[in-house]
């Protein structure tokens, strides 16, 4: 088993964060993929991601103080100290049943079924030294392998497992076993990709990451592994493409262009660690209502949370950008609220196709900095992709220049979908973008 | 109650690290009692301080892996999550009578009684919602008050106490309130002076230095503040000032020439902050025998540890710096054990005089960086203290330039314990020290 | 000579940079030394500070690109590479004279004479070999003593002076004998309190320092040495306390909230550091009207610059705090324009006589980011003074607890000038302060 | 002309810094060179480069104080502010002929021609006001375009150029315009890489690198483009890629197995960016004989510096890795002394051969830090280099295991030169390697 043949090309597909938070239920994570199936799978929507604290009871209650994780909480594991769905947010996990009755109905929509975990194992499960379940049967106890030390800088509920400790890898190899038999096509790993409680040592859990690489190939189940939250450390590039098919490369992503233009600086540095299984991941595309999950009670946000703050030139710009730079594309929104401008870039598969381009894409410009930035793909076909971002808060004028191999050829406009002539010089509006096919 | 009134002097004593490590038991804190109360007592010396670990059942054991701490182990606790002695390692305290017993018989020996402590509330409480103590007897429980991203970065056992809780005062509370029942005079808190995980905030458990402040005086018994490891942060000198009588300047000191010549250089920057109840803490005093309680089973120091790298030089040079800088004085070795040289320097009251002290010593060499660094104390009553240290790896000559106000009067060798001329001119050895009174 | 006995008390007194920058000429100085002679000196004020390139004849061109210091340019210096004032704007000085009329003349009010300088050679003179004066009559070259690698961030003048080259240390005697011949009482020294160009060492010129302290003493003439820009480095306190009378705890000091709210956090840990000649700097003090050097041609401000942006409140803070801390005070404004609410305030005697109090002043509040931060000075003739600043956002009710010693005595309000009852409770507005003499 | 195509495979020659320092002069440059074109150059060795301080008379003289850069030296410029051989060391450029004569002789021998600078604009001409060559004719001086805040922190001769200033590109634009003059196929540019005097922005120098890469094309003539010292900035990548051919991956190269060891991880960080005429570059290859220019009067070495102290093993690892990983090959020895080892290393086709290989190579171990790093070239007509190097100190055993594409193929050892049987394990000693085409 290759890890990388999981990921030929970037995974698409929604995850329960950005409308969320901590607080999704069966009904809603059901009501998203219906909506996918319906709508969205026939352009290559496929994945359903469960983001975090699925296993907490009380993480669906909607929190007056405003804390995000509950410290200290007594969350669902199973005998083996392994984490569970809440039965009380998930009924059909009821009975030790855990994600397989969920991940089943989601693959008879024709999609694919995600999940979040923290890195390591319970912290409480580790104090009352809690069974974990061994390869070869022996007892072993969770403070077996837990490491004391190694904490998350916002999240309370994990302790590191420490490689060097006999069944560290028999742990990992018993929560991804059941997660194969639950049906997890997709692991988002958290706390672990730039384990940012220790400022000289980024990437600290690089032992962790390689084993829940063993423990899936162990599982016998193909599954995309998905490192998070970046900034991913550029100098360990290497070690996450030998381990992962995708890591975070910025901090979380939201609605707010000075995270946008970061990203420009992001690619720039990612641009030739793209491919093979291996997908830079820019995170979730924050679009049209949002947040409801943070909306603290009694506030207008409890309904339906906000609107994206995006213009709709900043959020096309987002979008042509993850996909020229082939990044994965999961949507962060509650899809059934979608509006007709948001779907319509959802679903534009001649953008979508640059996302699926078997090439690597390239920044021309110089800089991330410069006023426009360009980038662009060149097909093995004898075709290029093209894409001019306007990242200034003045208006550019571009006149396109293009690679010999292409020159004379159509110009195709794919966010207007339609034809223009040989050479084209165009305004671009700040924040704005154009994407062409040649 | 002023909290400096408990340290009018720099604190005098003996502290159990440095020799047994986490292994110290009734019996031999009660021989070393007796040895202080019979050879000591009579020049100033006072202060028995059990060092860390002394509430697990298990660090008594000599441990095979070499782990210095347990992680997660269970270690005993009160009722209302107090850590309180392991029976097995001081047996007086069965039955709940915690370190009573052993302090009223440190107390009748003429001697103070000392404990240290990791700041917080033992981690395992917190998990298991275990109850603790309130000023009006509402019901809560460890997690109520504990912070679980407040860790220690090489003690597993504690959470900090996060003191925008409601009982978080009230946890302090309680355990000042245990330890003044029990007579205790001394508390070392350790993982407080710098929380060294937080490399961007090292006095990040400042809060908790005002609580445990607040605690004593609400005890109504006058205890000694002490906060550990150092370096403690200059920036912070006030905080430490208004809440502490000793903050330890360094990290832990142990018997290496660059540790002894390093201590110049915290010298220096502390010294316009000691006097009135504040003692800038240049750790315990490794002397004579060391150690024993790291040894692994089966080597030679698994009998009577290591004897102090030091020379006999160096000894005195140490001996002579915490004394004229006015450091507090805690001895770190098996006092049983003091052979006849490391005796006299304990005894030499010419020496100690200088510790005591009313006035501010202040460094007169420009910089701690020369080669031999001169230290000077003027008393009230028309004395001056002078000491020279040859901190280079050079023999230099040095001919003694006093000030003013002592210009003429007799110079006393306080080493030699004689009187000599004038002027004096003298050779000192790599290392070597010489120290005056006029 | 001790060098502390230049400044037994902070100095008090007028520096042209912050209204005037680069661009002060003869005339100016005149006027302000005379205002000053006949309105401040009664109150204690004396030294009449000229700021930054009096070399430079084109500094005091109103200079259209905005550059502060002008790259490459050849000031004017005497035969031995030691700066001279520009004849064009200080045209006493021609033929040779220096600044000795000028000197002469403010002597002659009764007043006392102070200049700027940069650390170090000018870069010209070493890159030309230009001629230094020797202790010993020997030629020798700049380029003998410049060391290249030593450069400052922000001024592009002159590279530092390495202390291990053979005329290092004529070369610092040489231009403080010209100061002395000057009549120079006071030298600010720039670029060497924080040498920024250098984050990991921004104490790199600390020999520096020390060849002028000896320079000052060999020129046979007292003066006061001022270092300057801050931080200081406050582990480098006693190297300063060895050398230098002044040295600045803050970058440059201007009208803003946010650097006054600042300085108390320098106050609170330079504290112990004052007294004895020795006067931490809390740069100058911009008042009334400011900043007509920096003004770009055309603009409005090029005719009086503008006004303080501090309210009334914030400008008797600023005072209050660098009285009761016992910083030197040093007027930044043009002293003619002064209107009457800035005049009163530095002629209250009973402010500055805080200032001028023979004992250290201390903090009393737990920490410079309280509410209300609370200073007091205890006098040796039974008396104490206290002031309260509310550095919040919030309006703070204060009841005062005052010492012991003055318990029961009456209670003075310094800037209200009149008796209170014994004991008193106040309201704070934001950024006001109270100060009281008991 | 597209920058790149100057250097389609990684440039190989000879450097004149690892024996000579700043010293060599003509004649030992000649005699290098013919031995070049007698011995090495039917391998592809083909650039004869001069490195630093070529300009200055007095580098050729040994220098009793030890130290290689001589502060305010007046090195030979022409009329335009422009660095001109030191006639005294290189006879043949007298007259103002500059180092057309020796490229010329260079040429002549069938090879290629290559000098060092340092960036940016001699200081004395910008204290002088010198004057520089300008596009138009206008008169302009260096102090115009010199930036006197840009300085090098191990080098005094030169300020960095000002992009902003309006002649600046105008200066760059006339030094390349002599080199392409005289002849010069390859420019190494010093403290441009990483201007380690600004640990805060180590790329500062940025925008010079961006005026040399348009000098050149203004040139007219194709040139190296190499830029010193390292480690470059990874997260520049893309910068260096549009504007040199060459940068330092890390600091100065020497003769020591610590830096070969840490030579592993730079690889594997810049792994991605070989190709296209981007080569990373790892330094010179320090071989036999080294030093003799650094050699102090009087001592051994000044006859004929030392012999590399690195393994035979070593050297070949080092040789091994450069070559697989496709780094410029720089020879740092005098050449007229290599012995018959150390010849034979350089003229071993098999192994060049990867060096020259047209596809990127990848390592396959997944940590530089693993014992044995494994590194892979897959060619396109079917074949695929292995090399195998045993980093560890201790003995490995390690069992090929190769690409399924070249599976059952004859095995062929390049350092032996002798084909083996299809599946191949062996033994490494520590710091060996083994390299194998298949």
């Amino acid at each position: 088993m290759n890890k990388n043949d999981v990921a030929p090309v970037p995974p698409m597909g929604w995850n329960s964060y950005d409308y969320y938070n901590t607080m999704v239920n069966e009904d809603q994570v059901r009501a998203n993929a219906e909506y996918m199936a319906k709508n969205l799978k026939q352009y290559g929507w496929e994945y359903v991601v469960i983001d975090i604290q699925w296993s907490d009871p009380h993480a669906g209650d909607r929190n007056a103080d405003g804390t995000q994780y509950i410290p200290f909480s007594r969350f669902c594991i199973d005998e083996y100290s392994r984490q569970i769905p809440a039965p009380n947010r998930f009924p059909s996990s009821e009975g030790g049943k855990g994600f397989k009755p969920l991940a089943d109905y989601i693959h008879s929509l024709g999609l694919k079924f995600g999940i979040h975990i923290m890195r390591g194992i319970p912290r409480f499960a580790a104090h009352e030294h809690l069974a974990i379940k061994t390869n070869d049967g022996s007892k072993a106890t969770a403070d077996m392998v837990a490491n004391p030390y190694s904490v998350s800088r916002w999240n309370p509920d994990m302790y590191g497992v420490d490689y060097k400790r006999p069944y560290a890898q028999d742990y990992y190899d018993s929560i991804f076993e059941l997660y194969a038999d639950w049906g997890v096509d997709f692991v988002k790993v958290d706390d672990i990709c730039n384990t940012n409680m220790y400022p000289h040592n980024p990437y600290s859990a690089e032992k962790e990451v390689e084993m829940m690489a063993k423990a899936i190939e162990n599982s016998g189940r193909s599954m995309v592994l998905s490192l998070s939250p970046g900034p991913a450390v550029i100098e360990k590039a290497h070690h996450y493409e030998n381990f992962a098919n995708m890591w975070r490369i910025t901090d979380d992503f939201w609605d707010d262009w000075k995270l946008l233009k970061a990203m420009f600086e992001r690619c720039e540095v990612w641009q030739k660690h793209t491919g093979d299984g291996n997908w830079p991941d820019c995170d979730m595309l924050p679009m049209n209502r949002l947040g409801w999950g943070w909306a603290a009670p009694g506030t207008p946000e409890e309904k339906r949370g906000w609107y994206s703050k995006f213009t709709k030139e900043e959020t096309r710009t987002m979008i042509t950008l993850w996909s020229i730079f082939r990044a994965p594309l999961m949507i962060g929104t509650d899809l059934p609220q979608l509006d007709d401008f948001n779907l319509s870039l959802l679903t534009n598969e001649e953008i979508l196709a640059m996302d699926k381009c078997p090439n690597q894409a390239e920044q021309l410009s110089s800089s991330c900095h410069d006023d426009v930035v360009v980038w662009r793909n060149i097909t093995d076909d004898g075709h290029a992709y093209y894409a001019y971002f306007n990242i200034s808060e003045e208006k550019q004028t571009v006149t396109m220049n293009v690679d010999e191999s292409v020159k004379g050829a159509v110009i195709r406009d794919l966010w207007q979908r339609k034809d223009l002539g040989e050479e084209v010089t165009f305004t671009l509006e700040p924040h704005a973008c154009r994407a062409f096919k040649i």
